[in-house]
Formats: C-alpha cells, sequence, structure tokens
C-alpha cells in the first residue's frame, strides 16, 4: 500500500471515491428500533417488487406478500387489472385468505370469517348482518387499497398512497432491457435463502466488487474485470492506459470462450432473439430497483433477485429464473444457470452472515468505505436520505 | 344490503345493536406493552378457574396454574380447604414443588432448595438455619396466599387480594346450573388447544354468532337458530314474526330429532336426572365466568372451557367433559360428543388465528361491529371498563 | 426453630451473619434491561477466563469468545503472546473468521470478506483497495484490542481498557494453588451445560452449603462438614465446642477413607507431587475469579468450571477436568471423578432452575438471607457496588 500511495494519478473520469467515507453506525444493522423506522420510511414508502403477472394469470387469482407485519393481497380483476388490497376485512380485520395463493370465488372476495363480501375492485358489496345499523353505509368499508404498477410481467406494489414515479425508482432507465422483451419471458425455476443479516448488508455486498477475488472464485473466472476487483472499467484509476484494450480484464464483460452465466459459459436456454450486438457481448447487464429487487439480462435468460427483510438480522432473497418459452418447450437443461447462480449467491449469503456477525463490536460505531466502493456510498445516502425524510 | 335498508322495522324486544360500533383498537391484540397491561389489570384482578377439584381430592395434593409469568400453586390442606399461594419460598424465590401436579410430603410443603418448611397454611413451621439472625421471626415469612373459591366442584383462584364478589363474575345467576349438580360430576375427556390469537380474539368469537353459518357448518345443522346467524331468537330484529312458532329455526334450541351436542344428537353420556323440562329441551345452556371459562350445560354432558393467554398472540384453550360418574362406570362411549365439540372448537381456532393475522395492517386503526354483535360489544366495553381502572 | 432461639450463643471467629439481610432485588434475574447493565458494568469490565493456553499452542492458532453480543478473538503470535481482538475488521466490519477455533495463515489474519491484512499484533498490513483514499492511513485502522492475562496456563480476557488489577479478581491469594503447577496440567475432559437461570443464581448457589442436605446426597456423604449445610468449621456458631476434634463433621475436609471428589473417594488421576500435607488432607481447595471462573484443586485433578451468561434467564457453564499428563498417558479412566462432578453439577443446575422459576411472583421483591449464606452477602454487595459505578 504504501508503494501504491506514491502513485496518486487518478485518470479522468476516475469512478471511484477519492477519499474515505464513513459508513452507516453499525448499530443501524441490528437495532430493533432502527429496523421499525427503515420498515417505515423505505420499505413502507417504495415501490416493492412482489411477483411476476403470470402468478396472478386469470381473474380473481390471487397471491400474498408480507414485508414486516403488514399482509398484502394482490388479486387480478375481471377487467385483467392486477389490485393490491391489505389482507384485511374491514369488518373485524380478519385476513381474507388462508393460503400465499389461490383463487377468489365467483362471488368475489368473500371473508372466511363472516362472509363479507367484496368485488375485485375492493368495494364492500355484501356485509352479512340481516340489518345492519341505521348509520351503516358499505361504502364506507372498501378494502384498504395500494397502488400496484405492472411493469414487463412484474407487479410492483406501493405501502404507501403517495409512492415516487415508478421509473425513478430504477438505476438505469427503466427502458434499458426492453430488448429482452421480458413481458413474454417465464419462469423457469426459483431459489430460495434465507440470510441471517441485516438488509443493507445484501445491498452494500452487491454495489462493490472489491469482494470479487475473495469470495467468488468461479465468477471471477467467468468475469475477468471483476478478478480486478472492479465492477466497470472505469473503477481503475489508471483505466485510460487499456483505454482500448479489447481484453475482458480491462474492458469488462465475459472471458472470451463464454457467451452467458453459467458453469461452462455457454448458454443454458434458448438466446434471446432480439439483442443487440452491444449486449450480447456485454455478458451481463443489471438493473436496479431499491429497495426490493435487481434484475441481470443475459444472452439466455434473466435473473431476478428479490430482496425482503424478514427481522433487523434476518433477510430473504428469492431469485426467478426467467427463459423464453422455446427454452421450456424444448426441454432445456438450465442446470449450469441454475448451479452458477446458485454458487454466487451461496458465496454472498455467507459472507453476508460474516458481515452481520462482525458488526456488534462495541467500539465499531462505524467501517470505512474504500475507492472502488462508491456504490456502497452511493446507497448509502440513499438510506441516510431516506430516512432523514420524517 | 340495500333492500334491507328500506325496511328499518325493529320488533320491540329486539337485542341487536342499533347503531355501528367501532371496535377495540387494533394494537390492543398485538402490543406488548397492552398485553402487560391487561395481565395486570384483567387477569390479575378477576376470578380464573385453574381446574376440578378433584386434582387435588386428597389433603396435601396441589397442582400448579400459570398466568403470565406469575406460576400459583393449589393445595388440598387436611383440613379439606383448598388454599393458592405463589409457588415461590419466601427464602431466596425458589419454586416450591417441580412438577405441575403432586403431593407433598406429609411434614408439608418443603422447598427444594434448602428445605424451609410450611404447613398447608402457609406459615412457615421451620426454616433450615441452625441459628437465625436475632431479627428473624418465621411469622414474617409465611408464603404468599392468594383467595380461592371452591364452587360445585370448581376451583377458582384470584391474583389479588381484593377481588370482586365471586358470584359477580358470572353472566348469569350462578346457581343457573344447580340442576345439574356438577359437584358430583367426573371429568370424562379433556382436549387441548393453542391458538395463534389474542385471548380477546377468543372471547369475541364466543360472543356472536354471525360468524356460524360461515365457520360451522355441523353445527348449525344441529341448532337452526344459529343458522340465521343468531345466537338467541330476539337477535332477529322480526323476531316476533315467529313469536309463537315452535321451529327451532325461530325458537331456537337443537333440531327436533337432536338432544343433545354430538355428532348425531344423540346424547352420549347418561342423562342428567334433575333437569326441567325446559333445560332438556333447550339443548344448551351457557354460563360464562370472564376472562377465564364458560360452561355449557347438555342434556348428558357439561363442556367446560377454560381460557388462558400465553402471549399477546398466543392462547390456550383446554376443554374438559364433565359427566356422571354412571356415564364412565357404564362403560358409555363418548366419542360423538368428544369429536362433535372437537370439530367446533378447532373451527374456532382457525378463524380466530385468520382474524389475528389480519390485524396488523397498517390503515387498520379499529373494525365495526354489526347489530347481532351486541354481545362483543359488551365484552369490549368490559374490557374498557377494566382498563380504565387503573 | 424456637427451641434455637434460646440459644443466642456465637462463637468468636463465628462467620455467620447474626441478622438477616436482604438479597437482591427480584427483577434483577429477569429484566432483559438489568440483564444489559451487568454486561456492561460487570461483564464488560472485569477479567474473564475464556480457555486454556493450550488451546491457541503454536503461533497463529486462535479461539473465539462471545459474551452477549461482544464477539471476541484470541490468537496466538509468533512471538508467543496470546492477544485478544474484537473479532471484527476495522473496513465493514465482518468478523474475522469463520470458526469458534482454528489457524490463520502465514499471512497473518486476512478478513475473510475483502481481504484485509493484519499481523499477529492487530496492525493493518494490507488493505484490498488498489489506490486508497488520498487520506487512508494504514495506522488509523488496527484491530480493537483487548488486554488479556496469561496465568498458570489459564487465558482471561477484559472487554475493556481499564480492567482491574489481575490478581485482585481471586478471592485468595492468586499464588494459592502454585502447588498444582497448573500450567503443566492438560485438559482430559469437559462438561457443557445450559441453565435456565440467571448467572447471579448460580453464583449464589456456588456462595453456600445450606442447600447441600436437600441437594447433594452423594457430596455431603463424602464431605461431613458439608452434611450439616456449612461451607467452613467457623459456619457453626458453636464451633469451639469441636475446635480440637478430628472428625470432618466438625474439621472439614473429606469422609477418612475418602481422598478425592470420586464417586469412591479414591484419587482417579495421577497425584500431584508437591502438595502440602495439608492440602493433600484438605480434599478440595476453592479459589474463584468472579464473575467467570472457579477452580477446586483435589489431590488428583484440578476442576475448572467457567460462567458465561447467555441471556438475562439463560447461563452456560463449561467444566474442565486439569490433570497431569501422566494420568493421561498412563490411561487412568477418570471416570469416577468426571460422573461425580456430573452429578453434583446436574444437582446444582436442575436447582438453579428452580430458584429462577420461583422469582417471578409479583409480591415477592426480594429474598431474605440466612446466616450461613454470608458468602451470597459479599456477592451480592459486590454486585451491587459493581453496578452503582456508572
Amino acid at each position: 500500500m504504501n508503494a501504491n500511495r506514491k502513485t496518486v494519478r487518478r485518470d479522468p473520469g476516475y469512478a471511484g471515491l477519492t477519499r474515505t467515507v464513513p459508513t452507516l453506525p453499525t448499530a443501524w444493522y441490528f437495532d430493533p428500533a432502527q429496523f421499525q423506522l427503515e420498515l417505515q420510511r423505505i420499505w413502507q414508502r417504495n415501490w416493492l417488487y412482489v411477483c411476476r403477472s403470470s402468478e396472478i394469470a386469470t381473474a380473481r387469482s390471487y397471491r400474498g406478500y408480507q414485508i414486516g407485519e403488514q399482509r398484502i393481497l394482490l388479486v387480478r380483476g375481471d377487467d385483467g387489472t392486477a389490485r393490491a388490497f391489505h389482507n384485511t376485512c374491514r369488518h373485524r380485520g380478519a385476513a381474507l385468505c388462508r393460503d400465499d395463493a389461490g383463487r377468489f370465488p365467483a362471488a368475489g372476495i368473500v371473508c372466511p370469517y363472516h362472509s363479507w363480501r367484496y368485488n375485485l375492485q375492493g368495494d364492500l358489496v355484501q356485509a352479512s348482518s340481516k340489518l345492519a345499523g341505521d348509520d351503516f353505509e358499505p361504502r364506507d368499508y372498501p378494502l384498504y387499497q395500494l397502488p400496484v404498477t405492472e411493469w414487463h410481467g412484474f407487479l410492483f406494489v406501493a405501502l404507501t398512497q403517495r409512492p415516487p414515479p415508478f421509473a425513478a425508482s430504477f438505476d438505469l432507465p427503466a427502458n434499458r432491457l426492453d430488448d429482452w422483451r421480458m413481458a413474454d419471458l417465464v419462469v423457469a425455476h426459483t431459489l430460495r435463502k434465507t440470510m441471517q443479516c441485516n438488509w443493507k448488508v445484501f445491498w452494500e455486498n452487491y454495489n462493490e466488487c472489491l469482494h470479487c477475488p475473495t469470495v467468488h472464485p468461479k465468477l471471477v473466472n467467468l468475469v475477468p474485470l471483476f478478478g480486478r476487483a472492479y465492477l466497470e472499467r472505469q473503477d481503475d484509476p489508471s483505466w485510460q492506459d487499456h483505454a482500448s484494450d479489447p481484453d475482458p480484464r480491462f474492458g469488462g464483460g465475459l472471458r472470451r470462450d463464454a457467451q452467458s452465466w453459467t458453469l461452462d459459459g455457454q448458454p443454458a436456454g434458448v438466446p434471446f432473439p432480439g439483442l443487440s450486438e452491444a449486449d450480447r457481448k456485454a455478458g451481463h447487464i443489471y438493473l436496479t430497483s431499491v429497495p426490493s429487487v435487481f434484475l441481470v439480462a443475459h444472452l439466455d435468460y434473466v435473473r431476478v433477485l428479490r430482496v425482503r427483510p424478514l427481522g433487523p438480522e434476518e433477510t430473504e432473497m428469492s431469485i426467478e429464473f426467467l427463459v423464453l418459452p422455446q427454452t421450456l418447450s424444448e426441454g432445456r437443461d438450465l442446470g449450469n444457470a441454475i448451479r452458477f447462480t446458485d454458487t454466487v449467491m451461496s458465496e454472498d449469503a455467507e459472507i453476508c452472515e460474516l458481515n452481520q456477525r462482525g458488526l456488534h463490536a462495541a467500539p465499531h460505531q462505524a467501517g470505512v468505505l474504500m475507492p472502488e466502493e462508491y456504490a456502497v456510498a452511493s446507497f448509502q445516502n440513499w438510506v441516510r436520505t431516506q430516512l432523514a425524510d420524517g
């Protein structure tokens, strides 16, 4: 390091930080009161990815979702519109469905307790009482509705009546992956892991590749730039030395003989037809919507990673593999893609848990971000801003 | 409903509410601080049913009971009197017995830690020190005694020195079931369930039959009035239209060919000999002592349902079947009674858990009571009154 | 007791209390806030026994230890010195090792997350960034170091930079057991138990023998004075009546035909060669370092009991049996020693749990100490003093 210290040259366009930056206070990663605050000010104020549209494909089919203590119900209307409601009857607060997924009867949403009946727009159609109180007006008792956005076959919900603009939730233009025609893709496989760590630990891990050489041997073999601990070429302070070098060690992308994120680098699914040459070569394109999901588009599949906090030190990740319908109809074996992802995500999960374990040390009030962690710094600033907005 | 709206006629004597009434605040059903408050102001101030007298039939036999963190010991004295004490030695606070039930030795209540010895009245008879401190007076260290009432073979305890009058804890005159001579009955069977719901959710469920048509198909088949969602005939706003109609759909009681709450409607145990004709025909008579127990007296058995909160969202119910000794000595098969009860109570337990699950919705500050839920309103007012009494 | 009351004679030198003394408030044994306070003011301010030196015998070998949420790492340096650090990387707070015990590579302590590298003195040798921020100084990021004392083959750590003098943590001169040459002893066996009780309940149990006749039948058979409920001869108010009586019922020590704490009273291990005649005869010599450990030296083995609070009502005890290397090389069977200890400690664990169970009784604000519990009183005063020192 002292040797490096002499070289303070940083090329123009360098992406990294030039000074140390303190991390968030460590108590924010385990304090239960802080967790509640983050549920309120972050998770209940932003768009959250729930599931693919196909999970509620037909009218009246529904699907549950839980964040903190809030249980939500997404249901497809007869008009084809997906709507979200708190899974709570206006009468005495019973949950409106027993199962995590299913289909309501033709009568509508009927509470299993006293048979209050709502239509799929959430209006109360029938209370069970023979003669209601004189002041009772059914229109006063619709289900508690929440905003829903359906986007390229993804269903997002917001637990607030005033969510931010949907497109603003992405880090890139929301049309960046349009060529993948994601609305037409199907879910080929799902992985789910519960990690013993705070949700922010997961996102910070996602936002830097400084850990890649230590943690991900298979991944850095596939993506040589990651092996240099960089996410992007301009993370290298001397990136201009190799600005025109086609070697993926400098330019990014997959190693020469690889085309996708699979164990052998070969595509496992049918390649998407409409991709640009640049996108085909990139090997992976990330599109992120904090706090709940990121997509990674490859040549032959799209990975969807949904994040869900379960407690101050517990987080769930669910991974869906989206492919062309032909990939399934042709009986393609996706094992190499699934196992590769499982390996990398298991490595991340394990190291996130190790990160969490060290955070309780009494003298450790905060850590320090290194230049390559500029995106972690951005994430942490986003968190600070969200929390400051009382 | 709009159709009903036109008919605002309510017969004189109508039991239901005429206007909507808000429920208790939903946070009262899961907030841990509220739960502690209810333990203190409700459960530690009222008479609580513990067990049948027969469980401590002989002198020195004891039985434990726990409510919140309070562990109580009921023990039968040599004088035949049942007494209750905190299960705590005055020396260093050890529990006085290891097991939930058993019998103390002839020496009395001997602490298993340092052998402090108490008589069955709770007086300290022997401290273990060879030579106590100069200021030590055994009379200063009796067990912490609590009021006990023994009533028709039921043992109640109060965790306060100033409990309300015992008879006042019942919703009907305490002698209402005297003809069943319950002191002479024996326990034929016990069922126990743990429900993931607040204790008040259980009591509210108990206090209305608006849920019966949806939740209890076998029960409404047996009790036709319940099938109309009514507990009592005067719950129907037009009850006078059928005031003299002998049909149990209007008058209450069991369906014509049934005599008791069993799968086939036939009595399973030996019928009680001293019942009035009206009581024989009623099919069921309820007697309730909030917050801990209700009795239902049938032709051939008495059902005793004890309620015990285990946590803000966890409640235990224990059900005892009381019968004539002949029912056991004659080897009568009680299966039809037990299975019927098990079915109905399992339905209630499941729907109570569903009710609990929906209560956390952030916008749901309170529910609304319908006219048929007048007894729920009474219960909730009782809760409010108890809590207001600081 | 009334009979005893007449005899108020207490011999000069009597060890017991002469008046009743109240115990600590009972809430201190289960209140979570009190538990946190005790972690901070007692467990994080005193010397704590972690493990035998032999567990980190070679350079770079390490061993973890956790107290409350604080995870500590003990590691042997190349210079042979044992050092302790919070198990936390200065970068982003990851735990520095995955396992509870192991050996670091020749490179030193390398964080598994981003490969920050520290030497065994805790200095940061290498941060992983290619070009650190301009203000980054590696010397600003050493591991969080904690004081360690290595004493006769025992490793102690303190979670404060200003621990009390090490020798002051013992109740006897720290050289009291020098004749056992404990640095040369080896661990022959380890027992571990988790008790559902507060850590102070355990220490109070340790500090009196008033419970011995009730709880420990085998032990009082081996140590007759314990059978009289005394720890020391001068606990008897009339001890001078038998001041010169060689009977162990009065003088202490083992029963005539026994030499060690084993099932049959016979030594199980090779007797220690350098003991004085008095120490050989004593049968057991206790040396205590509150709050974390006590040693009991016998003729043929030394018992080491480590205490560790896991929660307000949960405590771990770990027992190591130290013997001469010959005991192992000669293949001696230690079963009689291990089983004897296991019996006595299981009795203590069970009675501690029973003590805990009774402490929640609402009216029981405090217990009362009897004369024989003078050492419990001392312990409780020590606790009060530690807590008062804000």
